[in-house]
């Protein structure tokens, strides 16, 4: 198979990397896209689409250029030109899922995306395998490594969030403008795709409750330890009450999830009857993702079957949470309260708000 | 697809209910067979071998009898005819894998088996698919689950084995004669076909260092739980110095495998790319193994690729290991040593021994 990445950033070097190793003979990457004025390191960088588009020998296209444009023009051209599409976009993924999901189908080409959600985790493979043959009844896990990588480290060794996150961007684990992770919107879109997958519907992504970890203080953290608890930024999916949530969320400090360390993710899966299984791995980095992207080249090559996706609208309806809930508001202290309901969940004075599992 | 289902019991049942479920109207279950004198419950079953061998349109059979024979008389005869096999007989693959792997070759039908290891883990998959990208350089955990219900119970509640196993029997997850269970057998063979897979050679069994927890008393638990470890029945393959190790082993009370409860597996993988992943899964039970049979089936008849092994030799060799262990001999109370030698751990008067992590 021939193919073209469109970026030749950490993920895009990376498949480049694993591509061009000795397994994988059978893939040629043909032509990598990389945006104007970048450095032609190697003779198949072009900074002209057109040279992608146009050329009929290009089956697949690698898309780890991430943000909305061009990647979306790009990526809908490139079906529209009969090409397969791997992306490890999740915005893209998660703000135009139906337009793309759809497209795929008319134009009967892969659209694969297991490097979107939990790094080197096979998490959507295992959604699409297992509701094959089962019904996925919920998902909830730790998917944004950065969070995790702070709140690891705010736990353990007692410091501030500005101080952690500085941490993990001296590491190259958090971006220059860390607002989408810190505000839960990285979760958010991953969470929308993986549940469309394990669904095999589409959630609209408009009414999800999401909170992130803006506010959250040493302070916060040193309550939560009193307590034996431990935070962590979670993704929740309950197939059966068609709930969304994505929320920071407090766990008993001897739990597996509670110890999840550094830049990991980690997901548990329920199914009915299947039961529970649980994957944890390296949730960021570029040969973990860049490896997922790879195993959907490989599906391509073996014309392994497509997912069976629809986009069949799913509306999110909150019922009152019965749970107990950490919340902190303008001018309080944090404390626990038992029980909360959506509008209060969503009022405006609350500065943070984790549930207590 | 057609299918017939050698054995009713647990998983045989199993794989039933699940394939005349709603989700996998394209799977007939054309014949089960079993053993004569047992209960005609459906019109399907029947006691004669010949029915399914002679019918052509059954395409492939699922083997869930255990035990060598008939199994695997019934496998070879069905291959030779070909039809395509599912099996989660780890003893029949762990003895005859070279004579099976090439017959299937020989005669291009498919040889799966992913319930043999780790029951509802998708282990053997994610073995496949990570080796087509990457190098797997090691596996490490706990594939049975009724060691992994009787030690977890020990160390709970301070019990004694005949105690634990006695519960474990009465829950279902331990058989009436548990020697295989006890004595590292069922690791072994479970170990042997992984490590199989995750080379893509073929291990000789014949000098794995192999040792069970049969003598293993609470007085050696209270003595681990004093010194802050937990004991575990291990699976190792170390694939770069192509060792092979089923062992007791200690590892510290806050990591995420010392914490694995009740009959569940643990297994994590290390690849030299994609880094570390590890999966937690219930390791037995009706749904859960029949649930990974049945996920072979659905990789048939999606003409899923074949996956790439060899019956190249390997022999294992074993390194003095420099490990710390905790060994109990003959008329003497358990202590820890620095280091052993294949020889040494080969001694007659060992009764027990684990290895610390």
């Amino acid at each position: 198979m021939k193919i073209a990445i469109f970026g030749y950033g950490i993920v895009g070097k990376g498949v480049y990397d694993i591509v061009t190793g000795n397994k994988l003979s059978y893939i040629e990457v043909a032509k990598i896209l990389r945006r104007k004025g970048s450095e032609k390191s190697l003779p198949i960088i072009t900074d002209d689409f057109n040279d992608i588009i146009n050329d009929d020998s290009i089956d697949t296209v690698v898309e780890c250029l991430g943000g909305l444009e061009p990647a979306r023009t790009y990526v809908i051209e490139s079906m529209k030109r009969g090409k397969n599409v791997v992306t490890s976009n999740k915005l893209l993924l998660a703000t135009c899922y139906d337009e793309l999901i759809d497209l795929a189908h008319e134009k009967g080409v892969y659209l694969l995306f297991e490097a979107s959600v939990g790094g080197g985790i096979p998490f959507i493979e295992n959604l699409i395998s297992i509701s094959r043959v089962d019904e996925i009844t919920g998902f909830k896990g730790i998917i944004n490594a950065t969070i995790n990588y702070i709140l690891y480290r705010m736990t353990k060794e007692s410091i501030d969030f500005d101080v952690a996150l500085k941490e993990a961007q001296g590491k190259g684990y958090a971006e220059a403008d860390p607002s989408s992770d810190i505000d839960g919107d990285d979760v958010l879109y991953k969470t929308i795709v993986a549940s469309n997958v394990a669904s095999g519907k589409s959630y609209s992504i408009d009414n999800i409750l999401k909170f992130g970890v803006r506010n959250l203080t040493k302070e916060d953290i040193a309550f939560f330890t009193e307590n034996g608890l431990v935070v962590k930024l979670i993704a929740e999916y309950d197939g059966i009450n068609k709930m969304l949530l994505v929320m920071p969320e407090l766990f008993d400090k001897y739990t597996a999830i509670a110890n999840v360390p550094l830049n990991n993710n980690y997901i548990e899966i329920t199914c009915k009857t299947e039961g529970r299984l649980s994957f944890e791995g390296q949730g960021a980095g570029r040969y973990p993702t860049a490896h997922s992207v790879v195993q959907d080249l490989v599906r391509i090559h073996q014309k392994s079957a497509k997912p069976e996706l629809t986009t069949d609208k799913v509306v999110v309806c909150y019922k009152d949470f019965t749970d107990k809930f950490y919340v902190k508001r303008k001018g309080e202290k944090g404390h626990f309260v038992n029980g909360m309901n959506e509008k209060e969940l969503r009022s405006d004075d609350i500065l943070f708000v984790a549930k207590v599992n």
